[in-house]
């Protein structure tokens, strides 16, 4: 909102273009010509009136102020937009003003209008898709090996590797682009029903005049109009949450890797989140962006479900409770994908950290991987009480756990000195890390 | 928001005002020079240097553009704000510029700047629900006696009048009241900590600075700063929202009388809602505004409640998700007050309507009164079994219920046709309802 | 919830007894028992352990009341049942019990025993759904032609059919179908990770016992353990929300249409809210059912949506709040889905009494027809105006609008009294109802 | 819910059996017996009716088998219970049972009974609200002085005490104890209204016998009915979400602290979230289980916001939304409380090990005592810019702050190596913290 000092942090400047209030009167204007031209085309307007709409197509003519004082009793502005463009035809043509809007209802309008600029927002939201993936590609490739401590709980646990872990949110990525897809496949669609969605007004020529419409504004038309069936909507609003919530992830767990204690991960820039007094302090702004944006989407999609049981053929308040709520949806979502765009593109990783703060275990975490080895031989519960004893005493005698596990004749009995070495290093204990990754990566050899 | 073409249905152009970038740079501004302030009178300052900040009050120095992109780094307005606020003072003085913003933190100017702003705000919607109590007053009072059909499920039930149902708005709003000043109480305070909420950099002088700057803003002082302690702003949001869903119920039942089926109400106006085709039409566009509004005020909450959990000293993330969410709850409600108010004083009832649609009923709906009756006579389930029978008999006979009454054996044996046409006399149905409308007026019989 | 006195109102008995406690410790030790069958085809478990876990799938031994006195401490309830199931094994054979559970997490038995238990809830759910498609495709042909009132903002507009209103439901349905498939398809996957998501404790072998994991519980295998990225999960329950927002709007119409002053509907059913005193009335209590529903869903999406930046390798928190929420999501849709079907099943309709209504309105709502026909004769404005004049005419007269028209000299201009009449029949005012319902039931002739 | 194995997780046994099928039916059958007494004292019930009542009181009469059946038809589980509860009477007295319920409608039991229901929920919670008080109580004097970082964005600050952090949670604690305190005297009221809340089938007795019902229940009573009046319910429910959300903000603190890198602090207790690897790690299990109830929370809310509008007399479907809404937003909070306390009376701090974090960062988050010192003196902006020099090269250095500070000639200017030392020492820069601690704590000289 730009009439919120800090709307700006919250939206992308391309995306906050799409949704202006110019934006919205030139996409109901393109609608009111492509009706005009539907309806010459079927003789119902006057030779030459798709032309003379289109010389306005710019909506230049709009009087804003007027159209906010009549759209206040009209309770939308679509009548007095109409209005207005009625006049203004009238002053260059007073035949060609007869038809305009004919057939059609405010609704119609409206709703195709924000189709036509969700297909924009869609567009550039499916680009920046991309552009996330490009970069969380070159990080999970270059930080493949990257050892780290895996944390569940906050607490750590056996080793992982920053490639795994990235890889995680760029699956994650590829199927809300798949989801995104699916959704706007469906939701992208013409509106044009008329006063009851019934497009009685146009006749027997309803059919014609809507599938020209729709060609002109190359938008599918759906079996019938969906005035108060709203599904597509609330689907797409909710793949953005979802996919907000999956962003959010990414941030929190950079934030948390950039707490000085750990010091693992830098969300970097010029001046970016830097303090004037203590340089060696970096705020994770752009993840604190996202964690903002992702608390608040989960209340519009709300907004969205709640507002589904619109009455009979149009509804009392629940339409008009999606007006500003798509678009912030967008906004939020276009805002979230920079910020982790930059994020990721900008991320400096501290990896001789990771490998100090998972040495500073002392092996303990490594516990499991003796335990898992133990256990066929001497039953994992058995295992887990050796362990226990000799992860507690290496703890409590700031000893390396291999030291410790080699003094235990219990467990000498099973394996030698050597294995044990083996089984205290990290990189032996990483699974199936390296396998996953490229299964991610789609490389050739993943499933192999 | 102003970026939004719809975003005027969804304010008043006061609340707009209070929350627009100027105001929240002034309030900002005002905090800042209160500081100041207090520092000089505390021998912090340079002697004269709230002076120099008095002048700046307006705020007009501040460089919007600039602020925008630096901001985007920092991760608020803050930071760029003050440095632009010092950059100017120093222009006039330099030694009043050295202890701009001396001591606080930028969540401190930001928040107390909020905490300003929600006065103004809270004045505007106390003001707005005084009004809408005395249109409430006058129409309870006025329709003390109007009958209408009682109506549970959406289905007819005894009678009613238009005087109860609304002193139960009337009285919701009361209580509202209440709750939003407890808020008011609770939330308008200072908040200045500095960088950890110890004012530490003001050393042995912060407390009789942080009192200073209370004192000249008008603000209570909070036990200990509030930075991530958020419960204040939650429950102002939370009170918005209910009083916003008790607005909801009005504007839902007034639309629901507005159904051409039923007619018993019209939300009036000049131009308001009609339809340039039919005369008869007239689309509860207030009523409509109301409900939107209400559907998009629990998404608002939600936020709220979830970014509660603000990490330490100051938190990452969910402190931000609160910025655009508050004054978005405070704009909503002004305008639900205002469509509320609207409807409340351009009401138009049609009692003859009301009237007219229980007759239709035959009755039907006054059973209850015999049944009660003959409880104690025969028993509840006994006399509802007769009556049930009654009814149906009446419904396929297409006459009135009394007439049927006096034709059962069984009935006539308990009471006599007088005593049956006095319970079918709806006014002699009424029980309590002028008791409780006199309860909710504070009339000084009401509990005699 | 069986511990409230009214959870079965909001689930089916189906639906409580997939996410029952005795289903869960199934669909837990089937988890525990393919794994141990797989460790034990790949030479880490005990020959003939898989068959010893095999007789135990019914989770007979678990000790109820231990487990959640252990599983307070424990923070989830799989790491006590691993603990009795493993003592159970060792009383039949103690070498069988040392592999129990080996490679695995908490939290991969828990989510994989839940996405058990989504697949055969999503097949009740599935079935309900064809289920509801086929009442709804009889309804739409049956009334095909039913001619009600069009109603917008709850004031009645042109005609429309019953048919065409109740296709707008049905095309939404399909839509949920092929939403739910699709979410069905992503979300319906193994989960196996072990501690952090690595499988390390299984060495080489991750890989492989993975795969048979996967391929005895047949359930296909993601690309990488997902214990921190619940997109599929949100998914589901965003579908299902989706749903029942459809739902909701046929519940929301349905009720409208009961009530008494339109009496156009009925939710019949023997003793199907029946008031024992008023035979006439007959309460939408399954429309009810489902609007409740509704209004309880978009809390549960918020939740999931709240739930999804889970910290590192598993989250701390967040996961536990999914644990009820999507065994509700599910029993909710499925009693909506219940209600849903048996409103369609049963539902009454009096197309005597839609066609009364209408009527009623003596044409008003057909000088729309009429304006349409003028417009390009005259202009949209002037037929408009003088429209409006008519209308407002026939209205204080109380006359048909068509005789009003007649007398018109305006009007009679343009059109003569036969061409009027046939505006005024609502019939011929149905513009592409018919081919929309037929593109609806997917008639071979819909699109030619 | 007891049907969800987890559900003992999310619930207190007291509060489960508060809100158990058992006692609701208890609490309206004590509707009951209060209202035939009321009926007896007024003349309208056969005298010794309600000593006939008084021996059910228990509801052990009730066929829940029966009830559920005949409930689903009916919409809900008053009118078979009053139907059962009629007949069990009628077997004892055929005269008493006459008049069971009479004046009363469905809703009047079910919503007083919820009332009954809530009180002992309040006074459960209210309980352990002070438990928690007394506990942070204990921890706020005890580590009034034990410094720790303080830490904003996740990044370290200048020191604070957990003293003072805590105190902040604690003087949450007790804002929401006023709220749930006026919450609750708004809230627990008599619901007696008839079918529309006219009280109409008591005729002239219907204040009387209200009143008398209301003094048997101890009860107060309303200005009127508030069948669709219900901002009461919402009230409650968002205090307690507001209460969960400022517990959330304790956990959080705590689960951070408890990060193995940190350290700082533990959520001890017997086997409490020990792993049986690794004797280091302590799964924060109270916490989580904090985060998760509010991480719901907001949820239900927006349920009860959403519920609001409800139709007339009675509503169509919001008020059933409510049914398992409040009872979980009760057990929830239960839950949430019980952890905190196990928290904060359990809460294992490492004092040492908070110092040596503070130490590990070489004074430099000391630097803003510098920086402001020298503000007055040479500007706050050129105090930065050195400082910032100063601290990047300590960081480069990995040398003590103070170290290179008393090498700097433009700082030498203007403060002594003696001034230095004393603003590097951490606890001469704590502020106001003691006598924001003071405040809190109520000690008498916290204002002097």
């Amino acid at each position: 909102m730009s009439d919120s000092l800090n709307s700006f942090l919250f939206s992308t400047p391309e995306m906050t273009q799409v949704f202006s209030p110019d934006e919205r009167l030139r996409a109901m204007m393109r609608f009111e010509w492509a009706l005009t031209c539907a309806l010459e085309k079927h003789g119902l307007a006057e030779p030459g009136s798709g032309g003379i709409l289109e010389a306005l197509l710019r909506a230049d003519f709009v009087n804003r102020e007027a159209l906010e004082r009549d759209a206040r009793n009209a309770g939308n502005i679509a009548i007095p937009f109409v209005r207005q463009l009625t006049e203004s035809i009238k002053a260059r043509n007073e035949r060609a003003s007869r038809t305009v809007h004919l057939g059609a209802t405010s609704q119609d309008v409206l709703d195709s209008a924000l189709v036509l600029q969700m297909r924009a927002a869609t567009e550039l939201l499916q680009s920046a898709i991309r552009h996330l993936d490009q970069a969380l590609v070159k990080l999970v490739a270059a930080h493949r090996e990257t050892l780290l401590t895996g944390r569940t709980w906050l607490q750590p646990g056996p080793p992982t590797t920053l490639g795994l872990k990235l890889a995680g949110t760029l699956a994650a990525l590829r199927r809300h682009r798949e989801r995104l897809s699916a959704a706007v496949e469906r939701a992208l669609v013409l509106q044009l029903g008329g006063a009851v969605g019934t497009l009685a007004a146009l006749g027997a020529r309803g059919e014609g005049i809507s599938a020209e419409v729709a060609r002109i504004l190359g938008l599918p038309e759906p079996e019938l109009p969906w005035h108060t069936q709203r599904d597509r909507l609330v689907e797409i609003v909710q793949v953005l949450a979802a996919l907000t919530g999956s962003l959010a992830k990414f941030a929190r767990d950079t934030a948390l890797l950039m707490q000085t204690e750990l010091s693992e991960a830098l969300e970097s820039g010029d001046h970016r989140g830097g303090s004037s007094t203590m340089p060696h302090k970096h705020n994770p702004v752009a993840c604190a962006a996202v964690l903002a944006i992702h608390t608040r989407m989960p209340g519009l999609v709300a907004t969205m479900l709640y507002a589904m049981p619109q009455e009979h053929e149009r509804g009392l308040g629940l339409w008009q409770a999606e007006w500003e709520t798509v678009p912030e949806a967008f906004r939020l979502t276009a805002a979230a994908l920079t910020y982790s765009i930059e994020v990721a593109e900008r991320l400096k990783i501290d990896s001789t950290r990771m490998q100090h703060n998972f040495e500073a275990l002392h092996g303990l975490t490594l516990s499991e991987a003796i335990s898992a080895a133990l256990a066929p031989k001497m039953g994992r519960s058995a295992a887990h009480e050796l362990l226990r004893l000799a992860t507690k005493r290496a703890a409590d005698e700031n000893r390396y756990l291999g030291e410790v596990l080699k003094e235990l004749p219990e467990l000498t009995a099973h394996l030698t000195a050597g294995e044990i070495d083996k089984f205290m290093d990290p990189r032996a204990y990483l699974g199936s890390t390296y396998r996953f990754i490229a299964r991610v990566l789609g490389e050739a050899n993943a499933d192999n």
